[in-house]
């Protein structure tokens, strides 16, 4: 027996030792062995933080931090395992499918009904960062123009819904009244930060050209996003709805999986065409998306929607989590000035989408979840950034290497706060019916 | 109602232009549009084919072959989205995780059971394809070496299990014994041809430097595949049941997936670590993991491991086949020295494996299909031949581009026959028990 289960132990230590040293292999096989150990690390570091009563997703991304980070302890090869760019796609359709899901349980209807409270709580969300941004930026570096501090306060707008999205998701809260205003501040607020980065791209560029702001091309980019959140939720369910019955005319397995994904894939390539990040696409068709109109394809496959997108989600959205954690780079706490830059940053970042929870008055919304649900910033603060470090002013970038690093310390940071902040805020938060919740107060069985 | 529809269709006709249209977004979001469109030409191929009672697997390669071949029409910008090195990976894991689920389907006992037909057609079906080869290329192209006729008949032995699996698969006769059989002898005959390989190549290298062959090298490679196959049946099952009792301890979700994935991927990088493909690290590790390991998993999940394992199937396996189709290019069907050349390798390579027919003499083995199953040869050919092209012999490649051409044909020829002459033949083999499945004959509706 015991030289049995020795010679399991071993067996499995070869094949985790033969794993670490992934690095030797070809292109294809070497992303399967990454594939397998970023699988492994992701539900080891879950365990480590469920059994702490902190969300799993904190896992996955601590597990990224480390996998990143094992430079530091000179173990080379293992950190630019990930960046292969075929894992990109992967991290990509992980969380295009997580935002199908949670756009899958909500709906239209119930959207609506908070449509007022969101659209307030993604303009505070907007405005304040932006304010607070310019000013700490301003206080700290006051040898940059104020079209730098303009740009700082701009990176700080959007919301970034994949780790809100996921802690909701986790503790079963997305299709709560409080859930509904977060994500629909946050989409909202996508398309507030996409306006502000037009209007602050324009202004600088019509500083560096001695000519005005190119108004025309910020309006058509303002039309184009509106444009395409309105026909989706003017016209998705009918585009579905025809997209199901074709479907259903088909006569091989598999075809309800299928029609969802098209749906969901080409919603989120449109969003990326008139300038969103595909993830808003993905969550408009899953929010368009009623299961009404493919009850019919679950009942001939006899597998509901979501049983089928779930092993997707399970085996892609880790990919995600764990490549977005690896992009923490440990070693750039060491410079004091983007440390204390960060830290300004941070703060701006965080206090300023409290004041969402004021404007948040819905029936039966958590308000103090709200301000943390809208805390992350993520890969649209970061792409922002990149483009202000494009954007040359009288010879120099907008976006300078310091505030850049700061920048993206920020962004790690509010990622990093939210889930156990947001998941201890949502299980003191009252779990019953929206009326009768505010008065009720009790914590949830954690 | 009338105008009603009329929108529903403009929407799906803008959709479906859109995505036609995909060639001009960003990389990521591209590759979105490329899925889609290539999940949904996938579908409607199948749905063709289904209809004509002919196997799915066929309507997806032909998907493949009308994307792939789009430019002839003069609809260029199609064709490329398909090179995105990211979808390469995709169709990866999706032949990865079909070669995982046919060998779930089947158990080592029962392999074991015809292990020594399957090792006479691995036998038969290497030897004959390579002399028929060897001849058939010597009569053709008089002026070429020997090495280069060798090479050729090298090139005609190894069987693409992916092709046949998915056959099987679809008819539902992968645990038949026909189904272990090829199988069986397609994981044999990988392992000859790798041997074939390394011998031929040894050969050409020492023609080339004036000394013989480096039998030591030849050795090392032989010792090492079949190293691999051997561990893998004698230490897969106590490796399984360890990593599925470490595995259980884990308070996660998705523990069940992500373990047999983290099993599947780490033994197929390290099949292509000793030289072998991927996908027979997948077969050995599918083939090793028994339900009894895993079924207190599946409790406690509720939900069994081919249920998780088949959304990502139907998402991931069509991208190969897709890809696989595209690799066709029509207009080399063009020039008449290729076009006999491939005729004769060809009816080589079919011919060659009918022969195994012979041998595969074991209870309820319907020998035609075992015949008509070991034809289709696939990438491991295309990795045999770009071998072949990159090893140079008195100043020429080993493998001009005619013969390439000519292979790449026979690839395609014998990998688009396959489905239908082998649904044909499974149909009418009978479906009972072994023992007297041989006496009854009767055929299964179909």
């Amino acid at each position: 027996m015991t030289s049995a289960r020795l010679a399991r132990t071993a067996i499995t230590g070869v094949i985790l030792i033969a794993l670490c040293g992934g690095a030797s292999g070809g292109v294809d096989a070497r992303a399967l062995a990454t594939i397998a150990l970023m699988l492994g690390l992701a539900k080891l570091g879950g365990d480590v933080f469920e059994r702490a009563k902190l969300p799993t997703v904190l896992g996955e991304l601590s597990a990224g931090i480390v996998i990143g980070n094992l430079d530091l302890l000179g173990l080379r090869g293992l950190g630019s395992m990930l960046n292969d760019p075929s894992l990109a796609l992967l991290a990509e359709l992980g969380v295009v499918l997580l935002l199908l899901q949670v756009g899958l349980e909500s709906n239209l209807r119930d959207m609506a009904r908070v449509g007022l409270a969101a659209f307030a709580v993604a303009s505070v969300g907007v405005a304040l960062p932006m304010g607070l941004g310019y000013g700490v930026h301003a206080l700290l570096v006051p040898d940059r123009t104020w079209h730098t501090h303009l740009f700082v306060g701009a990176v700080l707008t959007a919301t970034s819904v994949g780790i809100t999205a996921r802690v909701f998701k986790d503790l079963g809260k997305i299709d709560s009244p409080t859930g509904r205003v977060v994500l629909g501040a946050a989409v909202i607020d996508d398309v507030f930060g996409l306006i502000v980065l037009a209007v602050v791209s324009g202004l600088v560029r019509g500083a560096e050209s001695g000519q005005g702001v190119d108004v025309v091309a910020v309006l058509v980019i303002v039309g184009k996003a509106i444009a395409f959140l309105g026909t989706a939720i003017a016209l998705g369910g009918a585009a579905s709805r025809s997209l199901y019955r074709a479907a259903s005319v088909l006569r091989v397995r598999g075809v309800l999986l299928a029609a969802s994904l098209v749906f969901c894939f080409a919603l989120s390539w449109l969003a990326y065409q008139v300038g969103l990040a595909p993830i808003v696409g993905a969550f408009a068709a899953g929010l368009v998306l009623d299961e009404v109109v493919y009850q019919d394809l679950a009942t001939r496959e006899n597998r509901p929607l979501e049983h089928q997108l779930s092993p997707l989600g399970e085996l892609l959205t880790p990919i995600f989590f764990v490549l977005t954690g690896a992009q923490v780079d440990l070693s750039s706490f060491a410079d004091l000035d983007t440390l204390s830059l960060a830290a300004a940053l941070t703060a701006a970042a965080v206090l300023g989408k409290q004041a969402c929870a004021l404007v948040a008055r819905s029936p039966g919304v958590h308000r103090l979840s709200v301000g943390l649900g809208m805390i992350p910033r993520g890969e649209v603060g970061l792409i922002f950034a990149a483009t202000g470090a494009n954007l040359i002013l009288a010879g120099m970038p907008v976006i300078g290497p310091t505030a850049y690093a700061a920048i993206v310390l920020m962004v790690m940071i509010t990622t990093m706060v939210t889930p156990p902040l947001l998941s201890w805020s949502l299980r003191r938060a009252p779990g019953g019916p929206p009326r009768v919740a505010d008065v009720m107060g009790g914590a949830e069985p954690s």
